[in-house]
């Protein structure tokens, strides 16, 4: 779904899409103000389609594909060291390019660590859902989505971007926060349609409060990935795994007749 | 029991002590190669026993209270800000000393950071514990201890300084690293004393897993506190309250015959 719906110009999308755009920093925002910047769209498209799309505007192409790789590059800089250890030189030495390359490209360092975390935090999201939607069970699919979360790690070196950038800007950057605040919304967002969905279609017991479910799956896989990262074993991962499973099973998926 | 704990030399300690020992960085290592320094026992001693204890040397006195007070005044600040973020300007506001004021008590930023998450460490672990053993049972104990970690948090500002510190050097810095993991170890080694003293008791059900259930408490409430950091509500921490409650009270305390 994820691939489509990147895919997709806002005159195509559904009810379902809309939805699913709330996982994208950016999009749900700008669906529901009806005022989609088609860039945030095509971010994605193949280079192909971009070559086709932007036609012989080769040096508007190339300055654009430039602005990309930083972004591309300087993600796991800002992500392993954070806004204020990633340092210039970092970002040089990642980009290969002086300071004069990059900053014709962004207006400032904090606005390169946004572009940064959207482009990060997107790429996670991608290998944490994109399979999700060949599952037709809701629970099913939230057991796959734990297990996205635990398996999947490694898109972006340094951890969970949002984790990250959440425990980095708390009490600081609030730029950058409100991208850690956006995408945590998002994310949220997308788990209750889901669970929302599956006690719509009897799979999920009616009690069950989407909006706390959501939060407490999010909680324990992220306060996991914190031990994860500290100890460097899985051992924390797999045991949330094992416990949400569990409680999945047992309390959310409602009993077959 | 903790404040008791600080208050005593080593030879004072027995079982249970050295097992609570496991909670504050440093203490729990030095026990087991039994070369207690006597420093770290009386950290939290009053100003008054400090006094009695070193006598007339003022000087020295003088120049550890400084130090102290320097490690007090600086703990907030690489909480809030992390370790790259924290600004020898930042520090000499705090502290109200100049550069040469600070470097002379400590060899260099990494161990004034590592002195400051050890105090934050404590005084937060501290905050969480301290009433616990007040409470006989140890299911009743363990939903008080998640209580405490809910209603508690604003003992050194900036959040939980395990998480902080742990999402700010699991790529980089290896000294202050190695003291969250320690803490974390400690804190861990803490809960699952507890837990296995409660299976032994009979209030535990004897197939729970202490590791497991220790690490499940950690990092549902640590992941809870990220939330509550980046949204400033306190929805996600109450969500894993109720979660874990319910979870030690169903799955957890053993049934009464």
């Amino acid at each position: 779904m994820f691939d489509a719906f990147m895919r997709m110009g806002p005159d195509e999308l559904g009810e379902e899409m809309v939805a699913a755009a709330a996982l994208i920093p950016g999009c749900f925002d700008a669906l529901r103000d009806r005022a989609v910047a088609s860039n945030v769209w095509y971010t994605r498209i193949s280079d192909q389609l971009v070559a086709e799309l932007v036609g012989g505007r080769a040096e508007m192409r190339k300055g654009e594909q430039t602005r990309q790789e930083i972004i591309r590059k300087a993600a796991p800089i800002f992500n392993q060291k954070g806004y204020a250890g990633a340092a210039l030189s970092d970002l040089m030495r990642a980009t290969g390019l002086e300071k004069g390359g990059i900053y014709r490209h962004f207006s400032s360092k904090e606005a390169l660590a946004a572009e940064a975390f959207d482009y990060a935090w997107r790429e996670t999201l991608h290998a944490r859902i994109h399979d999700l939607d060949t599952i037709s069970n809701t629970v099913d699919r939230l057991k796959q989505l734990v297990a996205n979360f635990v398996e999947r790690r490694g898109t972006i070196p340094g951890g969970c971007p949002l984790l990250n950038t959440a425990i980095d800007t708390d009490d600081g950057n609030s730029v950058l926060r409100e991208r850690a605040r956006k995408a945590l919304r998002g994310w949220r967002s997308y788990l209750i349609s889901m669970i929302n969905a599956g006690i719509k279609a009897r799979e999920i017991r009616p009690r069950v409060d989407a909006k706390k479910l959501a939060t407490l799956i999010i909680s324990s896989l992220e306060g996991g990935i914190m031990v994860y990262r500290l100890e460097r074993s899985e051992e924390a991962l797999r045991g949330v795994q094992a416990h949400l499973d569990s409680y999945l099973e047992t309390e959310v998926r409602a009993p077959s007749n």
